[in-house]
């Protein structure tokens, strides 16, 4: 008999219920005895001893459901080493409650801040198995992470909308697509909705180039220009800064975000009103596109594979398209950036877009 | 042979193109000759005798296009009786070149504001046929207009998409929908997409009845509660205020627009963090829905018959399942608010939802 | 305490789900006690005595799916009158039921055939209230049913998909859309999808007419035809023979469906090859459009409202913007048909679309 | 100066205009003066001279549009060698309109069969670049074709429309997705949508097995099953033919497809009735999806980089998530089966998918 205890920590995404599903089949498939341990709000629930007890009936029909079963949060984080407000230490917690219940296994949904988590709690001893689920595609180790495409469908389908009423009104537009630190979701949802700049992270923009692009394409007839700016897009001036004070900067802006920055300051050279859409939260939400949902399909099989062979400490990844097992210590800690000099941001210049460098 | 001015005039929405394929196919199904000039951005195409020599061929093909292929504008709206830049009269270029063209008729297709310059075009002696575009669905004279249906439809996919989020998470959500002055679009989206709780302008809200229907839902078992906001909802205080007290204290708010400051709000009485998702002008975007393609298609071939009768002077408009057709200074200068006695509101109290009164 | 019988009978569609919460958070909504008896599969339920009690939290985000929580089933309907395979006769059966479980009121969604047992009930001394289902929208008494517009948007964006791959092939697309007895869905489809050609049961079609119809686009220029055939659609020779002849003919045919025998008959006049699309049973299925979510949300809390004031013998329906009561009896045994002297269809002509008539 | 030819070729797909758009948008980018020739519905405007001059104002916009601008049509294919009705030696006629408009190069979109002829003009001494474009994805020589994920993601709606139907009425339903050789995209679709058996032209299924699933299922509490079918699904018996008695058979059935010959198969062996659905061609229709944008966007540009580097008789293709060329020669004639001892084969089956094998 397996005790399996499983929860899904970080920011939701699309297909978390595709995989866990995927996870829980397989295990049932094999025809072994498991019990499933369902922690609630992430780590959350496995600090403090919340769980229910879950069967496949559980598990039936989700492949298509947005969100997760298990609930979500960002506890503990940035502030694992730190006791919670009754002084609990929470990796102690932690670790106690996995013992208590015996757990064979403990598989982990999440980001990148909860597979630090996760490889520390490897370190102290547990059985870990993670599925590598964010809207960013960030996760090292892996090409290719469950919830990025749907993200992509929908802020492209937010910017399809937003183009056919920029054409009307000849107007510039924003749509800021999420992203804090990577730009894969923006550059792939800009690229798809046809977006004539597009503003990353990784590629600090430079002011009077955007200006001149929304200039050439009023000299070629165009009375439009659609602008894909990521969350955490960053203008040169500020990427010269310290962190410290790119920090500082951010908090005194008078500007909710980068986006309105961007808009104001084509206002300011141009006297172009520029208008700023914000799908925010949409790009995490909703049914699974279908490409999602195989592919967390396919990583919760495998994930119960190693489950049912004990081969513990892994990450479920993808690369070259097969799918394969990361070691955890490989994957914490990093992030898998947009390289500058990558062939698809060479493309995506050859057809037209300006990144603004 | 008939000579047929066209605009498109104010914010742009869907079906738009719809209507006017509408209007050009019964004018070329009826064997007459016509002649159509398609004034390009609005009014603004009249004013400065820009247009463009439209044939049956520019009009195939757009039935599903978003937007408008003739453009659109706000100009002139509030400034109409003032002279422009360079001291032209606006109404007086507009009647010259109505005349040097030897238009038999104007058809115009907007909103509000379009419409009370539509009438003045009328009392100043031109002929006009309107049709009722808008998203807010606040035209006097017509049960719908064309354009909200679908703008229905994107605002209730983007609370579908909050939905699966607010679950996971256990958190309050607001979706802000577009409508300054009235609620039809956030009431049928908030209805459409599960919303718990639903601000209206024309219900003015009361922010410790929103923060009770919370916590009472918080007591029932739901963690999580998504609220419609529209643009234009105001807090009881508020409503209290003069119109000009009211924009005065909007124009000193810190907050980018009400919803903030309801989110803002719920958090100093409750703890709760809020967040606010702002679809925005996607809400006029994209493909119409099958709906508004049908209406505005049908609405565009009974302009047709008027134009062809020689009938001028109405909005074609749609009353008790019939269309009809409805007197321009009838329609001016009106708006059609909800009534918050109405039939749908007491069933969307019936169905649990809270308006905050 | 009121003791409620329900149950959702006939072919399935969007928003069953979200009318039967309607009718369920409104009894809620009024404090007083009662106890739901969900029959499952449609009548079968009611005449074998198989049901669930159900409460609040079962009617708890049902909002969006589709389908129905309580199955359906076509049973009992043309058979009614006569016993099952052991000898029971069904309206005895559930009537007994009915009394044993001392039920106030018995709630049915369905459409014509299940509104012809409501009725039968109710003439054996049942309560029954009635909610008005059918993606045919051939419901008599009220001017819309729900399931209806979703049934349109997907039957419109097969239409939509179809056309592009018809204008790249130059080829006669037809695409059959549910509806035997009457045209409303392929009609507002074809309008909405752009169809060349409409070919409904209310208006038999001479395929003479269809054909010069292809012939006269593709001298315009138009390389393509898209043709929306109804199911039920019906040539002018076999509308001369007696519905007893029709009934054979289609036994004796050849083809799957009546659009098969259309794209013969233009292959064999033409030349042309054409190619046939049946979305079926898609056309049901889903989550209902938000249109369909706010109407059926709207009927099923008036028909709760009828419950609490124990008005019995109705069908919630729509009439004029305003939500009625109509008799059942009025309802009963007659189809609401699409008349071929219709405004619409007129419109539908001035656009261009040919009926084959 | 370029003088570049361009056709699009075989059954159109999604994305074939965004393909064509990165190649010219690559082009102009360059700053290489470029004379773009469209030959119209294939070959055969290559064939007979049938072409249209474009420029760069005609590929803008299309990003998003499906079908091709250039027309599609399946000839001549396997008639190639044949001459016409008029004796025209089809190769040779092709050849001569090549070098009599003095084309640098011939860029084709196309799939198996067009590959062929691609070589064939290659062989000849043409200069070619190819584009992967096919909703199978069964192109030797690249991991994916772009046509494949749009085709997957319409295909899988499909089946979650008749989800929600099956499950309200307990029924077996089967969904017939395009495919005649491979089955990517049923084995794609048909994890994404649930559903419970899926049969593929690779993996010979026995009708026992199917019907045993059907039962198991029904054993298990599941009152309904869905079963995505390739159109060339095939039963071991008929597997065991010689191709010409499998073409025989095929010829002589009484069946429609292959679909419904199961569904008559479980019928006769369970008393089930099975419902079909063929969503046919418009798995091919529409916009497409973001990925397949993205996708043929980048081909695109990778073909139009070849052009200007006068890298010749290529495929551009898609290996281990890098853009490559491919040597036509290695492409043409062969077909990208799949191996029924996949890894994705393998986890379907432990996510409880029967192949009926």
């Amino acid at each position: 008999m397996k005790r399996i205890g499983m929860l899904t920590s970080g920011g939701d995404c699309q297909a978390l219920n595709a995989a866990m599903r995927g996870v829980v089949k397989t295990l049932a498939h094999s025809g072994e005895a498991v019990e499933i341990y369902g922690f609630l709000d992430g780590y959350k629930g496995l600090i403090y001893g919340n769980f229910q007890m879950l069967n496949g009936k559980d598990f039936s029909g989700i492949l298509t459901k947005g969100g997760t079963i298990l609930g979500s949060s960002r506890t503990p984080f940035k502030t694992i080493r730190e006791p919670d407000e009754n002084g609990l230490d929470k990796v102690d917690a932690m670790k106690q409650n996995y013992f208590k219940l015996r757990l064979d296994v403990l598989v982990v949904l999440g980001g990148n801040g909860s597979h630090k988590t996760a490889n520390l709690l490897r370190e102290e001893g547990l059985n870990i198995v993670t599925l590598p689920k964010t809207i960013d595609n960030d996760l090292w180790g892996t090409d290719m992470t469950f919830g990025f495409q749907s993200a992509v469908d929908i802020a492209t389908e937010c910017i399809d909308c937003i183009h056919t009423t920029a054409a009307s009104h000849g107007r510039v537009f924003i749509v800021e697509v999420m992203g804090h630190k990577v730009g894969w979701l923006t550059l792939n949802a800009g690229m798809a909705g046809g977006a004539d700049i597009i503003l990353l992270p990784e590629i600090p923009y430079d002011i009077k180039k955007v200006v001149q692009k929304i200039e050439e394409r009023e000299k070629n007839g165009s009375k439009f220009t659609i602008i894909a700016v990521a969350e955490g897009a960053i203008s040169k001036e500020t990427a010269k800064l310290s962190k410290k004070d790119q920090k500082k900067r951010a908090e005194e802006s008078k500007y909710p975000s980068v986006s309105y920055e961007v808009a104001d300051e084509i206002f300011k050279r141009t006297g172009r009103e520029v208008r700023v859409t914000v799908p925010g939260h949409t790009q995490r939400g909703g049914s699974p596109c279908p490409y999602d949902r195989v592919f967390a399909s396919r990583l919760g099989a495998e994930a119960g594979k190693l489950i049912l062979k004990g081969e513990y400490g892994f990450m479920v990844g993808y690369r070259n398209r097969e799918i394969v097992k990361v070691p955890l210590d490989e994957v914490a800690g990093k992030l898998k950036y947009l390289d500058p000099k990558s062939t698809i941001i060479e493309e995506a210049k050859l057809l037209g877009i300006s990144f603004g460098d």
